[in-house]
């Protein structure tokens, strides 16, 4: 045991432990380790992955937490990435902890993907650690019938947050952004975001741990290296010397107001959202209530505008504050009024609702619902069936071909009492968005509608006492969805 | 009018005209000016406050406001300084602008103030501005009986707003700090927040306008300038163009997220707090529930705590975020665990409650209330006064000297039924915080005592049918507050 107990070692001694002790608060406090959890650990073997596995490999027992480092092989950079993978290896030869290569081709995937390589890394990197994690956890339900989620912890440390901050505070962000580099996200933690890279490097002359660099590191990306190598170093020798941590301190408090705001607006979309989805459709919309969107606070607005982009599936990388902005003016607006947005969303102020949706696509128009009819004597069965997709009509009332379309000029259907009422003020009346008249499918004799597929249906045609025979019709796999 | 109307001028007047727009456009989104409002506008004779006069004076009809100058003149930098005075007179003349001079000693200010003599000369501009703002108010009161309140414009840009949001990260702030300067503030309105300092000095050159430089401006505060000339400019050049707009867009809604938690934070504490105020004591202390507290977010919870301190009117200048956590370490405490922090504030777990109180000094144990005493006939008055301040006993039943003190060992009540209380176990059933219990004063015969001065009495000396002579006693000074 190399921890001093008695707490009267050297200066190196009660460095080491005071670097621990400070990553093992770090961890406890953002929850990121469970007892008997598993982790796989992502070396690189350069210093900050050299420090995190000699830690981690420290905690292992009093954690009972089990590892295994994964090495990523860019298959780029020539003998030197093979002298970091034979690095890698050897010391978890030495911690005793089970080492796995991965060979990858980020230059092909760079190509592949209209990526840089250093991004295409990246990705490689993160995938490489997620098939592990998933093998493991696979490994482990086989063995034990269940398992503790794996993680997967990097080293990103405390300056590599801090330029992050200052990297979206300079090229725009929302308060996201500026919180920097998440703890934990998913399977992945960081534990090593509360120390900077100077303790880093102490640690590990401390330790007396070698590690490797890599030649490329210092050169790639302009943006990131002014940042690390004069912006910040500027601010902790010109004005203050503990701008990374003050930097560090901000960004976690706005992290917090960040997901105050976001579980906010998620409760918010819970309560009022009003989801519509049609089998029909693959994309679904929402509906807000403008009085209850309108008594938010503006920053609390656009929250919910965002989260209602994330559970719809819609992208919100080219969504910025202006078209956040021109989504909340309709809240202002009369019934019609509408903002086009990137990605083929359009938002639309219809009635008292601010609807989100994407815009209809031409090849919508072809993909009408396919409908099983069968006709069955009245006897049969006395119980009409209260079910969206299966719908019975009187088949002696029908006197022409039936037809299954979109909405023609003209339609109607019966109302309660034998009066007609045309399709186009029954959709105004039940508020049906404008953009969603054209994509509702119809079954219909002529002009007369028998049935708004998944709807209403025409009082002419329902089974009475009078009935003979019945039409019975199925929307054929409606009973999954709705 | 210098307004092109027709959108075809030049170049210049175009440009002009943007700047004039966009000020407008901001001014009204921060609600600044009301129509017919009177504004007092700072005025050094530097290009930002002679841009900020000179857009303000075209406004003046079409916003139908008055406007005066206020030029301060800090005694210091000779004639440079009486220079900047007479120029700041003369823009006023050709504006057709009322022009005040204030003479005022900065040197002297910050020597009796014990501050810089720039940190002087800035209080003193405000206050000189206030004054102004307040006479001419009083001005309009006299001669129409009611005025708009008067607003000071100052000359602040969107660069001065980037440099604080900077200077606050790297030194250390909450989100108030890092949402920059505010756009208004009390009286004080700050319409150019919205432009750069580049949009000025094209807009005056543009405009025909010179001003004046201050030569002491590019020397002082060694910590700003290296933001203003180095930082940012390494921002806008190496990192992104529009580096200073994404700084300021942050800072918007990082204020937003402020002043949302803060607005939250009041209502919170307007349902949810106890205020206890005494008559005898000048500081309030404050009990909030620990289950509503603890039923917030981490975040929402530091605001509480700040917004109690602003609403006692303690100073938060040396309360940091670990005197916050130490606080809200209490939620997890026992009854009894407390934190004393700075400005002799003591917060304390009593019971259910958190409480926040300044802690008692040896000075207020001599700070006794005076009591005024008269003895009256029974049948005088039928009607038993219902007045937390003043109360009547049975004069007869007192047999010794009466004492005006504080708790001692052995003091008790007479309950309802005629069993007697302990005042320790009193205190601790009606949950009186212990840091309170030294501090009540008491009317007391021996260790018998009459009246918790302010609270209850005891059942024994109790006025009833049977009462010949009534003891009246007053709290002095006590009914103008409880």
């Amino acid at each position: 045991m190399r921890r001093n107990e008695r707490g009267d070692g050297t200066k190196e001694e009660r460095g080491r432990d005071r670097m621990r002790e400070k990553v093992s608060r770090y961890m406890e406090k953002n929850g990121m380790l469970k007892a008997g959890q598993r982790v796989v650990v992502g070396l690189s073997g350069g210093a900050d992955s050299v420090c995190l596995l000699s830690l981690l490999s420290d905690m292992r027992s009093s954690l009972s937490i089990r590892l295994r480092a994964v090495h990523v092989h860019h298959g780029l950079r020539g003998q030197e990435a093979d002298r970091d993978a034979d690095f890698s290896r050897e010391l978890c030869r030495k911690l005793d902890i089970p080492f796995i290569l991965k060979m990858e081709n980020a230059h092909q995937e760079a190509q592949n993907r209209r990526i840089s390589e250093e991004e295409a890394g990246r990705l490689l990197r993160y995938e490489a650690f997620e098939q592990e994690a998933a093998r493991w956890e696979e490994e482990e339900r086989e063995q034990e019938g269940a398992a503790l989620p794996v993680r997967i912890a990097v080293a990103h440390h405390g300056d590599d947050s801090a330029e992050t901050i200052l990297y979206h505070l300079f090229r725009g962000s929302g308060l996201r952004g500026l919180a920097g580099i998440a703890p934990v996200r998913g399977r992945v933690i960081r534990p090593l975001l509360c120390v900077s890279r100077q303790e880093i490097l102490e640690y590990l002359r401390e330790e007396g741990l070698s590690y490797v660099t890599d030649s490329t590191n210092l050169l790639n990306d302009y943006t990131r290296n002014r940042l690390r190598n004069q912006i910040l170093p500027m601010a902790v020798q010109e004005i203050n010397r503990g701008a990374v941590e003050h930097i560090l301190r901000a960004g976690e408090i706005i992290g917090e107001a960040d997901q105050f705001f976001r579980e906010r607006a998620g409760k918010f979309l819970k309560k009022e959202g009003i989801w519509k989805e049609s089998c029909l459709e693959k994309s679904r919309m929402l509906a807000v209530p403008v009085s209850a969107l309108g008594s938010l606070a503006h920053i609390e607005q656009g929250y919910v505008i965002r989260e209602a982009f994330s559970e719809l599936g819609w992208p919100l990388r080219n969504i910025d504050a202006s078209h956040i902005e021109s989504i909340l003016s309709l809240l202002d607006g009369r019934t019609g009024a509408g903002a086009d947005l990137p990605g083929g969303v359009r938002a639309e102020r219809v009635y008292e609702n601010l609807v989100l949706k994407k815009k209809e696509r031409a090849a919508a128009k072809d993909g009408l619902p396919r409908l099983s009819m069968e006709v069955i004597p009245r006897e049969n069965q006395a119980e009409i069936p209260k079910n969206r997709y299966t719908k019975w009509f009187d088949y002696d009332k029908i006197k022409d071909t039936l037809s299954v379309r979109y909405r023609l000029p003209g339609d109607y259907i019966t109302l309660k009492g034998g009066g007609r009422k045309s399709l186009k003020s029954l959709f105004i009346d039940e508020k049906i968005p404008r953009e969603m008249r054209g994509s509702i499918p119809l079954l219909a004799e002529g002009n007369h509608v028998l049935w708004m597929i998944g709807g209403r249906i025409s009082e002419y045609y329902k089974v009475t006492e009078q009935t003979k025979r019945i039409l019975k019709v199925h929307l054929d796999g409606g009973t999954n969805c709705g």
